[in-house]
Order: structure tokens, then sequence, then C-alpha cells
């Protein structure tokens, strides 16, 4: 793996873009799954809190919610294919990293798995389900960040609904003075 | 305005790919503000309902937190320049409109106006603060959505922290079966 630790106090800026993400999860027996997700938002920068959506609906959400925990790893368009196909399976009857060749890395804090194939991977703890039942939504902190960072300009996948995933495209520096 | 009725069960599809909005407030004099954001995801398909960030160091917090509605308006690079001035001036002190050179436009059911300029803007009122103290996070219903249809690939603008914006590249569509 090329990734290395990465500065918590950044990692809000890997999400803010809005970026698909694949989230690992782990159950009692070790069993791992992924599924992909494009509903979260950061919500704080340190110690970097996000919010997502997951749902009981999800084959992930037992692992998640009864260990309270998970990795939000980010890919880019290299991995589309994997990202499709993790959204339109389930764990509940595929392995999908071996049906999508994705490989499983142990993570430092949590059992969830980091994906190697992601440049980004976000070790992830649940911190507030206060809005869990209403809308699915819960508060994460990341423990722990890992990023490849000779990706300067990833080309990460933006879902804009039915398929369509924007490509990102290139970056502009534009003097933001507050952030 | 070129921008026209667009159906609420679609609206997930603008916000979840992470593009920076412009809000728009109103207070009780009827004196606007507008802020950059890129802190919001969506918590629903129907009704609409998107979880977003607004903290009370904002100025233009006092009005939404009172009036209980904003105006989600979504830019494309071409107004770039507004949506940085947006971010590094404040509403205390800036006619940012007039500053930046945008057009409020008299919305259907909020006080706070859509921008002209902007190629969708969505109505928006506070339908649940449960975690606003904690982390300023408000859960907002869409109960009005207008959109520039015309635009079919919008080059909307994505923050990556301190000032660099990933502009949106190529849209590809991958058979997402689920959404």
């Amino acid at each position: 793996m090329t990734k290395k630790s990465f500065p918590l106090s950044k990692v809000y800026a890997l999400l803010e873009s809005g970026p698909v993400v694949l989230i690992t999860t782990s159950d009692a027996k070790g069993r791992m799954n992924v599924m992909t997700q494009s509903w979260h938002l950061p919500l704080e920068f340190t110690p970097p809190l996000i919010g997502m959506v997951l749902s009981d609906q999800n084959y992930s959400y037992a692992a998640f919610y009864k260990h309270k925990e998970c990795v939000i790893n980010i890919p880019t368009a290299k991995l589309a294919k994997a990202v499709v196909g993790c959204g339109n399976t389930s764990g509940r009857n595929t392995d999908k990293f071996k049906k999508f060749s994705l490989t499983p890395v142990e993570a430092s804090y949590v059992d969830a798995p980091l994906i190697k194939e992601c440049y980004a991977s976000l070790e992830c703890r649940i911190v507030d389900s206060t809005l869990a039942k209403k809308y699915a939504f819960f508060v994460v902190e990341v423990i722990k960040a890992w990023v490849d960072s000779s990706i300067k300009n990833p080309k990460t996948l933006h879902h804009r609904g039915r398929g369509q995933f924007m490509i990102a495209g290139r970056t502009v520096h534009l003097n933001s003075k507050k952030l």
C-alpha cells in the first residue's frame, strides 16, 4: 500500500467535494463487507467529524451499528466498475472484495479493513447516533487517516443520480481566505 | 430567469455530487444575505430532506434561525469569483449581491431570494434543529425547486480545501441499478 499517515486536520478537505465513497465494515465473525455511498458531509475540522447516512436496509448496517466502526475509503475513476458493482450487489449473498478485485488491508484502530486500491482510507468510530432512527444519520469521528499523497488531483467520482457519475475535472486555486 | 419548476423527487441528485452552494437568507427587515457553503448532504428522497451546517459564527445565522428558511442555490464555474468573494466577505459590512453582481429573484414560498445567475435554486424550510447546538447541523426540507434544465452537465464547483476548487469534469453513465 502506498498510502501514508495523513494529518487529521486536513481530512475534511477529502470529503467536502462530495466524492462517492466505499464504506467497509467487519462483523463479529470477521466477515467484511463494502458498500457504495454518496450521502456524507464534514461536520467539524478537528477532531474530524463526518456525518453519514447508513440505513438499516443496508446489509452493512448490523456490523456498523454493533461495532460502531467503519472505514470510509475514497476511490478514483479507475475503480468505477467496482464502485457501481458494490452499489448493485449485496453482502448478503456476495463477497464483494473477491467479486470486484478489492484488497482488504488491516487497519490500525478498527476491525473494518482499508481498501488497498482506494487512494484514501479513513478509520472511523461512531460518536453520535441521535438522528439514526429518524434519518439513518450517524456522526463518526475519523481517528486515523491514510492517503496516497502522490495523487495530487484525484479523479474522484461524484454521483448525479440514476447511474450518472461526474468524474472530477481540473482543479483551480481561487484564493479562499477562510479555509 | 430561465429556471423552471423541477420535480422534488429528483432534488437529491443535484446535491449528492457535493457542489459548492450559495445559501441565501432574508431577515425581519428584508435584508438579504448570501454565504458560500460546501457542508451539506441529502438525507431523504421524498420529501427531499437536506442536512447542512450553518454556524452561529456566520452572519446569515440569525436570519436563518429566526425565519427557519433559506434558499440553496447551485452555481457553476462561471460564478467562481462570486463564490469565493461571498466566502471571503461578511454580510455584516457588505452587500454581497451588489458587490458580486448577483441578482435576487423573489421565491415562491420563502422570503429568502433565489439567485438568478445560479443554475438551480432550492427553497427550503428548517424541519429539525436537534443537532444545531452540538454541530451547527440543520435538517431542511426542499419545498420548491427551480432548475435550468438546458444545462445538462453543469460545471459545478467542488471545494477541496484551502481555496482549491475542482471543476466538474465529464459525466459517464455506469448503470447503477438502485438509484
